[in-house]
């Protein structure tokens, strides 16, 4: 069994591992080292190796990490080993690019199906998908046992969806919305947020 | 002057706050707490207060923070008491949502320019911008004197339009792209990638 006590912040650099090493096995290597991964990402080598150690011995001392055999290891750990249903709420030009978009299904994701409120909205179609009614938004994630949505709607009213989300069964919730959410202890929330990483940017910028 | 020496992972929090501040001060609010704040993004008072005392004294004990006085202060802080100009590279389905998206001038952004090396797209209207040829983007960059750009470009050219930006003068890219890139250190990289967040939270689903 996995060890659930780890800091949440290791957890967050393992994404980071599982993607470079995946680039790396595009590019056909076979073997690396926690200094290469560090000088991509900007990590410490010793940090790398500390994190890592803490779900079991993946690499030998001189020989570096085997690259396929690590990504396994790492996609089982992050239990992306498998495929997420995810249901993206909001069909705007950002839902619109999330539902089209092809990179998350080799990362352990597909987006399942998307919910507008807006009549103009509702029956458009969008790649394969057509736009449902978000007033059957609870019922049919609930019916299909989907646990991760894409929240894409505006700021205004990404609570009272969230709050829908957490009753349809909903645990993990990556959020569009420049807005905090309450959600309860089970649940889980991440922010994309471009303006947040912009503004670190321009702190250092003259 | 500003203390470039304080830890990036400070300046990492400091547009949360804001971005929270700035929340609060929509709904009328005057003042606020770093018991609050904390409550609001899941971080500790004390590092907040801490993380905020690095830059000055802007609340008194007891009486909380102004809110429109923090606001203040953390705009200057990070260089967002003014609007950046930025440059979008690629006008696919993301490039096309950022360059329409509105939710950027407030928080210091704004579009000025959207780039595509596609004939097709070459041309092309998105909402009160013409997509311009990728080949004019390093003259086009320079005489606009932009310093931001967002890479909206497929992975495997990535890091070729990165050269291209710096050679530009661009300092501060916001790559969408899943993979890292190589850049002088005077160059400020950040990443916007779902699937890195989305892992994050399936390692705590069953």
């Amino acid at each position: 069994m996995l060890d659930k006590a780890i800091p949440d912040i290791v957890i967050g650099r393992l994404p980071l591992y599982l993607r470079t090493l995946q680039t790396m096995a595009e590019q056909g290597r076979q073997v690396t080292s926690s200094q290469e991964l560090g000088e991509y990402l900007g990590i410490s080598a010793a940090q790398i190796r500390k994190d890592l150690s803490q779900f079991g011995e993946f690499g030998k001392q001189g020989t570096g990490y085997n690259i396929p055999y690590l990504i396994e290891q790492l996609s089982e750990i992050l239990n992306v080993n498998r495929t997420w249903e995810m249901a993206v709420i909001g069909a705007g030009d950002i839902g619109h690019a999330i539902a089209r978009y092809q990179g998350f299904i080799d990362r352990g994701f597909k987006v399942k199906m998307i919910f507008d409120s807006h009549p103009e909205k509702i029956g458009k179609k969008i790649g394969e998908f057509v736009v449902q009614d978000a007033a059957d938004m609870v019922a049919r994630i609930r019916a299909a046992e989907i646990k991760i949505a894409m929240l894409v709607v505006p700021a205004q009213h990404a609570q009272a969806v969230t709050d829908q989300l957490i009753e349809a069964g909903v645990r993990a919730i990556l959020n569009y919305a420049p807005v905090m959410l309450n959600v309860p202890p089970e649940v889980r929330v991440q922010h994309i947020d471009p303006a947040v990483h912009l503004q670190r940017m321009t702190y250092y910028l003259d």
